[in-house]
């Protein structure tokens, strides 16, 4: 048995980086293993290759960039995500595949299909059990994060419209795959929000449970 | 029309570079703008990606590497290669895709599938009109390498098994790709080497020629 891998998704201020480390509590109080991590930057090739992408003078080929992206993506995946969910840890990331589809499919010159198979050869199709989508208003979103911050990066300094297609491909994406998504309302107190997630950590949690004992039962 | 886009393929010490300028000179000789070029590092953005290949300390997911090399090769294609055919230049470059699929997905553990399929996208698909492969025992590439040069870099220290693998690969793909490569016996002489290149090379001129020509007559 693996252990969870759960991914926050939703455009910028919705509340990820909030509940990432609301869901490490809530397993740690269960006496879970818990890795929080994020992507780029979460390995030291991801830190060099992001500094490439960022600080590179001049334009970078959209495609290029895109498979700069998928590099970090396969090594972070193969060296941090994938060796905690094999010693039965708990994995929550923030941002994951999905959101390379939002971001880069859906608003730039890649088509989204090309994106996501790029992404899934990257991770040998490693699929999250769950997606927590938080769903927010972008211009809602916009003040929570200006409230926190100072300053705004290349991808968030994008008009609204931008934003507002970013909202609705994540909508489509978790319409086309109801399973693994949770989609929540982000515009709701926080308490509620992470009660929400909570109940589905409980199902989810079980349901793995009664895997291994079955798997007990019959070996 | 756009210039011929030529690649020279084959393993270490066949003649790659040597030829390549024999071919530059001949195109030049004949009044017809080339760009002779290689990867990785033919633009800064690929320097700074081998740099982080080369250098990193540690293992890189296999995936992960292949990507890198994908991203340099979609740039050098988009901001070099791509440029240069488009104002009608002739552009030489020593390796391409079939290097890839031979080193890679030959020799280690991707499928060479898989690493063509990705080279494709980087690229838009952009094919050479020619492949010249020069075909030349491993033995005898080893000592015409090092009779020019000292020390070997990590693939050069590989095993001669898997160089003849790689040789072996470069030939079957070439026996699928008839009509874009050209097979040369890189043991024969020098001269005889570039006659035989000349030679095709006379032919895809001359075809281009007839297809302006036509391309006039009809507009
Ligand atoms: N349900 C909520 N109601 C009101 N404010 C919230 C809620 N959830 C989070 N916040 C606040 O909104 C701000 C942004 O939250 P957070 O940083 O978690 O968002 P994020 O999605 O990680 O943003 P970014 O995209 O910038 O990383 C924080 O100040 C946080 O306390
Ligand atoms: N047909 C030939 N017969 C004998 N020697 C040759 C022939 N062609 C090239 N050489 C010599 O072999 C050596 C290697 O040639 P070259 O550097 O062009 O090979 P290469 O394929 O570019 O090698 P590398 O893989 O190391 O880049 C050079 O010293 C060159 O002069
Ligand atoms: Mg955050
Ligand atoms: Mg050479």
């Amino acid at each position: 048995m693996t252990g969870l891998f759960v991914t926050l998704e939703g455009g910028d201020g919705v509340g990820k980086s909030t509940h990432a480390r609301r869901i490490e509590a809530w397993m740690r109080d269960r006496g879970i293993e818990t890795v929080r991590t994020r992507e780029p930057g979460g390995t030291e090739l991801g830190a060099e290759i992001r500094q490439i992408v960022l600080h590179h003078r001049g334009h970078i080929d959209s495609r290029a960039e895109a498979l700069l992206y998928a590099a970090d993506r396969a090594h972070h995946v193969a060296t941090v995500v994938r060796p905690a969910l094999e010693r039965g840890a708990c994995v929550i990331q923030d941002r994951y595949i999905d959101s390379s589809v939002a971001y880069q499919g859906a608003g730039r010159d890649l088509g989204s299909d090309d994106v996501r198979a790029l992404s899934e050869w990257a991770t040998r199709e490693l699929t999250p059990h769950l997606t927590v989508l938080l769903d927010l208003d972008v211009a809602e979103g916009r003040r929570r994060m200006l409230a926190g911050r100072s300053g705004l990066d290349r991808l968030e300094a994008e008009t609204v419209a931008f934003h507002e297609r970013v909202r609705h491909t994540f909508l489509g994406v978790a319409a086309l795959e109801p399973e693994r998504f949770l989609v929540v309302d982000a515009s709701r107190p926080q308490d509620e929000v992470a009660a929400r997630i909570a109940e589905r950590l409980e199902t989810l949690l079980a349901a793995q449970r009664g895997q291994t004992s079955e798997g007990h039962a019959s070996s």
